[in-house]
Parts: structure tokens; sequence; C-alpha cells
């Protein structure tokens, strides 16, 4: 544990330019790192399996953090949160950042051979939607989730956060490959169900009391947007949440939410 | 149709600081007046029967509203983008804004009488959320919702946005008196069940399918806080969603979803 006083102290090179988000989607998963920030996320994020590289924390958070100052090796930096702000890009409230390592993403084949119901998202950039999904997802007992190659990145900030350490809980793989990957969907025994609000699809819950039991994937897209045609082709349905009022859709986050609870339910 | 060019024009007062929550929250249902943002919102409102007091375009948006300018008596000033700004105190990006009437709310015992389906939500104070569960409960198919004395305005700018134009859809009425208000709801033949993460509360979906058909009204809490005790205690049951995966809550929007959902499927 070592104080900091030098923004460019090249020990703090992890936490530089937090806010850059085109900075940090190019330099974390290529640096193999991603940043945990608070209590409970880096705890959440320890207790996954991921190796810490090092914490940094604003004097007040030492004694709060003393069980794991001890138990890693890995070096503290306790700086001023002005000095914290100056180096991340903002006022880090939560007092406490930590730099982990990625583990090696299993295969899809690997997550599917042992699930039963799995999300797959289709271009999902927003980090916001991702943790949103990541959360919901797993609080109703989703498997997995697989991911198209242009999706956002879970280990993001942000989407770490919104999910709330879920994406530690969860299991997911990037697929190779779009639509191409869905085939190992598919050929994994997985029912494709595509989410839309086109009201000539079938009733979610029709579809899911259809398909008896079987292996379910629910196929999701991006806010606005929804899946691309060519991934509704690879899908087996079409299927849609019953709307009333006039409303046309719900938001992907809600629309996961409720998808998952349908599928859910049945598992 | 008149342009304006100064900024301090008194027939721009309903425009005038625009992000000043605190001031707005004051202003806006003391002169019975809401804004609605963007074509499509203000689209809504109209039919929807809100009064239009005037409207403030951007010069490019005078032709996509030409028939909304024809059809209304109301004063329409045409500024720039620039004198937008200054008067609003943000970019308006989406070229148009209306200061329109707010219509009396009607009595919680007449939207009860006509419902089967209610939500009821306790100090959610937060617009987002406020406008995430309207439009949720909305295409979800509730009948109305009702709120505690000290929830956020539903007419305000960002819950209005976040809706997606459904608080004109869904109606809606404050109950006065906290918890007493709830009495209201049951003597109107409504099974109250509150929404808690609490694991010893009982199966949403149980829940449900017990009541047979019968009147149902789901409660809500805030985001972090939930329900109070003594709201709880006003219940005739207290309910959950499973959660999976060690997660311990959904989002208050998220769970406002599914729950509707779950309500909602059985209507």
């Amino acid at each position: 544990m070592t104080p900091v006083e030098d923004p460019a102290d090249p020990r703090l090179a992890d936490y530089a330019g937090l806010t850059d988000v085109a900075l940090r989607r190019r330099l974390e998963p290529a640096g193999g790192l991603f940043m945990a920030e608070g209590e409970k996320v880096i705890r959440r994020a320890l207790d996954a399996g991921h190796p810490m590289r090092s914490m940094l924390l604003t004097p007040r958070w030492v004694e709060t953090m003393s069980d794991l100052i001890t138990r890693t090796e890995a070096p503290v930096h306790v700086v001023s949160p002005e000095l914290a702000e100056a180096v991340t890009g903002y006022h880090v409230h939560r007092g406490a950042l930590a730099a982990m390592g990625r583990l090696p993403l299993p295969e899809a084949g690997t997550l599917l051979s042992g699930a039963r119901r799995v999300v797959v998202l289709e271009a999902v950039n927003d980090h916001t939607n991702i943790g949103a999904v990541f959360r919901s997802a797993a609080a109703l007992g989703m498997d997995a989730v697989l991911l198209s190659p242009d999706c956002a990145d879970p280990l993001y900030r942000r989407s770490v956060k919104v999910s709330m350490g879920a994406v530690f809980s969860l299991p997911y793989a990037r697929l190779t490959g779009w639509p191409a990957g869905l085939a190992t969907v598919a050929d994994a025994g997985f029912r494709l169900l595509a989410l839309t609000p086109d009201p000539a699809a079938a009733d979610l819950a029709e579809a899911v009391a259809d398909a008896g039991g079987g292996r379910l994937a629910l196929m999701l897209g991006a806010e606005g947007d929804g899946l691309t045609e060519r991934a509704m082709r690879a899908s087996h349905e079409r299927v849609r949440i019953p709307m009333a009022h006039g409303i046309d859709s719900l938001n992907v986050a809600a629309a996961a939410a409720v998808a998952c609870y349908a599928l859910g339910s049945t598992a």
C-alpha cells in the first residue's frame, strides 16, 4: 500500500482517462484489463476469479477495504480525491477503483452444452443497455448470454456498474461470424426466437409453451433498430410481447426483462 | 406564426430555464402547464386532448408542423436554434417544443371503477423511472396508475419523453393521504399486491393465479428503498419476482415491466 501524489505516475497508467470512451474501448480489451468501481463490484469481480492488477483508493476507503488489501498481492495506490479526479477525469465518488484482469471467454459451444435458456444479443452497442440486459437475464434465470461480434463490451465500466456485477455471475461468449454464428446455437438444439414488435409475430408466451420445455434462445436487437432482417431470417420463429393502449414497443431493457421472465418461468 | 429574436421576450416565458428542475417542478403544475418536446410527443399530447398554449419551433420544423400550425389558434414562435438554447438552457435538438395545458386529473375512485389491473406507485421521485413505468404499464395492458402524494410529476418533460407519450394514453390519479389512500383501492375490490425483493414473499405468478381473475393492484416503491413498511402493511399480500444467480433485485423499471406482464397476461 503506497501513497501516490503525482497524477503522471506510471503506476496509475491503468486509471488514466477513464471518461474517454473511445480510448478505453480500445485499450481495455487489448490490454486484458477492465475497471471495477466501488466496493461491491470490486468484491464481486474478485469472487468471480478475476485477478487484481492494482487498486486505487481514497484514504477513507482504506479501512473498509483492509481485508482485500491484506488478501491481495496487487499494489494498492492511496490517492487524494483530487488526484483520483485528475487521473481518471471524473469525480470518483465511490472512492475505490480496481484494475482487474480479464479471463479467457468460454467458447459458445461449451456454454451451450450446459444451458437450457440463453439470450443472444445482436449489435447492442450501448453499455447501459448491455448492463441492464445482463442484470435482468441473470436475475430471471437465463443460463448464458451470447453476443454478436459487434456488441459492446460487458466489462466496460458502465456495463459492469449497471449490471450490478451480474456480468460476473452470468457466463457469456462471443459468436464468431454473424449471422452464421447462430448456426452454432441452432446446432446445439436451441429453438431461436427472434423478438420483434411486429404485430404479425407469434405471441411470445405461446411460442414458449409450444416449445414444451425444449431449449430456447431469445434473440434481441439494439434499441431503436431491433434485430436485422438477416438475423430474423436465421431464427426459427418471430415472437412479440403483446402490446396495449396503442404503444408500439417497450424499451430494450424492459423487453429483455419481460422476455427473460416469460422464458425463465417455464424452465 | 411570428419570428421572435429577443430571448427575454415575455411571449417565451413558458420556455425559460427548462433545465432548472427545481424551478420547473414548482412552476409547471402551479401554472397548469407542461412541456411537450419533439414532433411525436407534441402530436400525442394534442391527440389526448391537451390544449396548446404556444409552440416554439426552429425554422426547419415549420414545414413538418404546418398542419398543426394551421389547426391551432395558439401562437407559434419561430426562433433560431441559438435563441432556443439561450431561452431554455439547453440545445433543443428536437427543434420543436410546445407549452401544453394540463387537464384536471380524474378522481382515483372514477378510474378504479372501470379498471381491472392498476399500478400503485409510492414515492417514485425519479422522472426517468416514472416515465419508464408508464411506458411499460401502458404497453403491457394495465388500466390505470395511482400515485402516492409524493411521487414525481408524470408530465415533467423527462417523464413524458421516457414514457414515449404513454403518460397521455394511460389514465392516472393521485391518491390523497398515504397510506390511507390505499383504502380507496381496496374498497373498490382490488387485491393489493406489494412487490418486494424479500425472499419470504409469495411468488408473484402464484399470487396472480390465486386471485383467479379478480381485480389486482400492483404496488411498487422507488429504486433502492422499495415500498415502505407501512405501505406493505396496508397491502393484502407481499409478492416477489423469483431471482436466480444470486442477484438480489431488478431495477425498478425492469421489475415494473415484469410484474405488469405477469398481471396483464392473465387479465
